[in-house]
């Protein structure tokens, strides 16, 4: 599944439209977001610290139900969360929660109660294990721990949080065998990643970042949080999909894509 | 490890060449896939049926010494490899061995005699078994027989038989399959393919190379047998190495690629 990140006010171009309420802009970007193919419409307004619930609201309300698409609601604020959650008129999803009890015990309500999809973090505090076998096990127990409170597997998409590749010169690997192990197990969860952390700090980004989500199709990861108008990216996304196939569909979309002109690049 | 693939008579622009004993024109090829990266050199004249043994006597002798690399002598001919293998001055490689008895019983003195790495095809008849345990174990009992017979582990290349994706859909994953099992279980064998099998009858073909080598990389495939003049996909396998990383070399390869300009496409 395709997560669209653009609607983001981290973003140079997103902050002022956001700032300026300027909803007619913002609708044309997450417009150009599902065409692209999206399924997802991310809102991010994590940058307004202090009234980030009344800028959620405003972007579920005037940007989010107007394209008409299932939003995913990005926050860890539960009083942002839970002021934009009653508005949403789509499927949701939240990112995200994590094994931190606080955050943990915040969220998981507001997911019940909105029966939402939910985006859960391989981490327990503020740092990140730095092991597959520990990031596993953390997964695993959130696993548990939703289940367990009546949440669906299909509902869940652990986030095995992918960091740098120039911090952590085997990150990448890490994240490989994590998804590896976390399919294995729980076929019916989800897998879902920020793409583009892999590749901070060095030189071609868009390069690596497009390896890297070859690599994670191919070892189970299913969602991604993208750019997917990057017409590159999504080539790759759907030739990886292909190649991880098993299902003729894959063979028809990338076709398809072919035949739309994705690949004249 | 990559083992060029350019000088191969099956290729229109090389059959020429073989065939009127351009050495000059067949040198050039061979130095421009050097400069490239590769790090052997595939000779392969497997089109002249009649007369193979000379060709590639000819090709070795007035092509591959002048060049002054490791070679790949690229045949399943046994007398074509005996006439050649004396005469090469480098490193050696052959390609291929199976589990096919007589084949077997040809190729296998060859490569002790002549100390040659070898590539070994985990099928052992005329078909190829369709899943990843069936290839592994072929693979398996290669890898015993080999080392029996007086071979290091390290100079086998197990081939896992990469079969186009258009024809066979679960055909990436079974090598990908494949490959994590022989490398799980025999950490020091290699793992080598040829590549562009897996793109034959579909579109795009260079975009599906490419994202199932950053794949294969991921799942241990350690050598590949591609044109290294091809700069996107030796920027894809630099990239993919540095992602399977861990070791700090493989991200300074990656940054003086950068700097020399590998990536500028």
């Amino acid at each position: 599944m395709i997560i669209g990140e653009l609607i983001n006010s981290s973003r140079k171009a997103i902050k002022p439209l956001v700032e300026g309420y300027d909803a007619e802009a913002l609708i044309a970007i997450g417009q150009t977001e599902a065409a692209a193919g999206a399924e997802f419409i991310d809102l991010n307004c994590g940058t307004f610290v202090h009234d980030e619930a009344e800028r959620l609201t405003w972007l579920v309300e005037k940007v989010g139900n107007v394209l008409d698409m299932p939003l995913c609601l990005d926050s860890p604020d539960p009083r942002a969360l839970r002021a934009a959650l009653p508005l949403v008129k789509n499927p949701v999803m939240i990112n995200s929660i994590s094994a931190e009890e606080e955050r943990f015990a915040d969220i998981l309500p507001l997911a019940l109660e909105y029966q939402a999809k939910l985006v859960a973090l391989c981490m327990d505090g503020d740092s990140i294990p730095q092991t597959a076998e520990a990031r596993y096990a953390i997964g695993s127990r959130l696993i548990d721990k939703l289940t367990n409170a009546g949440m669906l597997l299909s509902d869940i998409y652990l986030d095995p949080m992918v960091q740098p590749v120039s911090v952590s010169k085997e990150g990448a690997q890490v994240i490989l065998e994590t998804v590896r192990k976390i399919r294995a197990a729980y076929p019916e969860v989800n897998c879902v990643c920020g793409l583009s952390n892999i590749s901070f700090g060095l030189p071609n980004r868009k390069i690596i970042n497009r390896y890297f989500l070859a690599q994670a199709v191919a070892a189970g990861m299913d969602s991604f949080i993208l750019d997917p108008t990057d017409r590159q990216l999504m080539g790759c996304y759907l030739t990886a999909r292909m190649l991880a196939g098993g299902d003729k569909a894959y063979t028809k979309d990338y076709l398809k894509a072919h035949r739309q002109g994705l690949f004249d690049i």
